[in-house]
């Protein structure tokens, strides 16, 4: 069966860990075409595995199998759900990492995962990752249905991130906060592209120029989104929509980040109002 | 031949070694299916190496074909062996990485790489990686039998580590030393389950709590293996056995290195008498 | 069809930047093997690609695909191009990392690519990795002929960098630079094999000892070229015939960066007139 099966993690690659998965998966679905989507999440970080998988599963074929492991609770009496939403299959332990999957429709099945079968023999305490999360997915890979796995668990009732949206406020400021700052320093934000539109027609936009306040010191401004990275001065920022239809701040051949020395979480507040 | 080929080096990911490994391997078998275990052991490393093989191996599928290339020799006259241990195939220098098999049973078969027909055409004195190890790897994983590609050497005349076992002091103290910090901070020891488990046997333990020194200046008391990561408060240091059956110190959504300011090489001695 | 496609960029692998590119590639041909040569180049490293895609795409087999996506120009007007050569097929931005296919024969064959159908239905300002060079790639590895991807453009009107050969000066020294320093802290130089043996020829070498001088700073002599790593004492510099086939400088078990303090661009002068 050449299906595909996807890795989040938090384990990084020093470690033999995403090795040992590989091999427990392959062990199971020798077929199986095994595809990282990133194991340098911050360790033990439940609310960025949640915006990365959410963000990057659609873009692999539907049927795709999709293993989030970020697990600080492995062998605690967290649960295991086992999930189809979207036409794809998903494994993460019951801890909020798939919380932002609330929207979807038609809503996500999911079940509590507990068949021992289809663990490896031999379960670790500190490794489900290789010894049941990796089996399983195998198996799910390889067709097994959701429903030999373990009982049906409605969606509303699994472990929730609380999701902070950005808003629109009553003094009429766009505020959010960043959500990650990615390899090349750009900031992505929580504000979606649909809000910030919405925003901008509200205000009259394309006629007034906007302010970004980044934290409590940066600050910049914009007469509009930019169309590429390169439509600032060298080094200087610029707002543009990014690859996830999130409003995202950059700095033309820089570090967005470093040159507003900012952090992950610090706010985004966007303004027409002049002061 | 949809056969898996691991790879486990020291070359890191910032340079094309790795991908031209890769290419090597699909030159001569297209069909392989090529798995990292880490190419992320230190720089020379043998001694790493060779746990994180052999700790790594026996997840796979038996006939999975393992190379490992941590290889500070590599264009002198040291050895290259192939070897068939445990139902899988190892391809390495001989050089110590391959020392962790010695208890296997039956006894490794090796023999003494040599047949230059399996090399690339034209061999660089500094990449034997991508112009032996990959396709003699290759070769293997299409099933050439390790007799083709040189004599059969004796697996005792390979070149060995010392390897340092934990042991059980006169004093009635369990002394082994950490042999690796993994991503999160964890410490694992060199001490096996079995070897913890018999001395809380003799110690009549359940009832007297033990007490773990690190290095010279860390220690800590537990009354008991942890059952999971979450065992101690938040910040507090546990003992836990590890996914390697070894006793690892971790913390609670901390890193116990740091909370030690331990390394690897730092001894960890266990005791239940009260000092 | 079981392709092999490749990929070079400077995305890292902490976001899910590559894993969305794997997706997109096997959204549309699920049997493509996907290889990274690396992922961690300098960002928006231009001429660091152009020297790693030049170097490593030989030892993939005849037909492979090669993606490159250094691109600080993405969503600006800058081209895309697709280009077959050596019987290998390569798809990048038209800003230079193609420049060293320049003396290939037959001469590359390039296109501007163009054609939309061949791209994701909806196209990101900022990621043209994953909604366009993935899927024009996984269509190339399909076999997709060149021409239906957009017109042909002479490879002469690519954008080119200008690239600095290492030159034997009028003084007799031979004079290159650092092009990169490995994972392992070896220095490697522009100056080819081919050139530092037509100047030992010239200077009666195997004679005279040769002095190599790294830098402003830096200098050592040599008889001849190592054969290996391991043809100095410990942690003392030697010359080496690279796996690229350029002279490289090396510590032996240490980094010849270090010792020498070099970053790459430094200059490399070997002379063998004493002063």
């Amino acid at each position: 069966m050449g299906a595909i099966i996807t890795l989040t993690t938090d384990f990084g690659l020093q470690d033999a860990y995403v090795g040992m998965m590989r091999g427990a998966l392959l062990s199971v679905n020798p077929d199986a075409t095994v595809v990282d989507i990133t194991h340098h999440l911050p360790p033990h970080d439940i609310p960025q595995a949640a915006y990365c998988i959410f963000d990057a599963y659609a873009y692999f074929p539907s049927g795709t199998v999709h293993v989030v492991v970020v697990d600080p609770g492995v062998g605690s009496d967290r649960g295991i759900v086992a999930m189809a939403a979207g036409g794809h299959f998903f494994l993460a332990p019951d801890n909020g990492v798939l919380s932002r999957f609330a929207d979807l429709e038609p809503p996500p099945v999911c079940v509590d995962v507990r068949a021992e079968r289809f663990f490896r023999a031999s379960v670790s305490r500190t490794f489900h990752g290789r010894d049941i999360f990796a089996p399983v997915a195998a198996h799910l890979s390889k067709g097994v249905p959701l429903d030999l796995l373990g009982k049906e668990i409605p969606f509303e009732r699994l472990v929730k991130l609380r999701l902070q949206a950005a808003t629109l406020t009553d003094d009429g400021v766009l505020e959010g906060e960043i959500i990650s700052i990615d390899r090349f320093g750009n900031m992505i934000s929580n504000i979606h592209e649909s809000l910030f539109q919405e925003y901008r027609r509200r205000n009259n936009a394309g006629v007034t120029p906007f302010r970004i306040r980044i934290g409590l010191s940066g600050s910049f401004s914009a007469s509009c989104l930019s169309d590429s990275y390169q439509s600032s001065a060298v080094g200087a920022p610029l707002i543009i929509l990014g690859s996830s239809k999130r409003v995202e701040i950059a700095v033309r051949e820089g570090s967005a980040a470093e040159f507003f020395r900012a952090e992950r979480g610090d706010s985004v507040r966007i303004s027409f109002s002049i002061d």
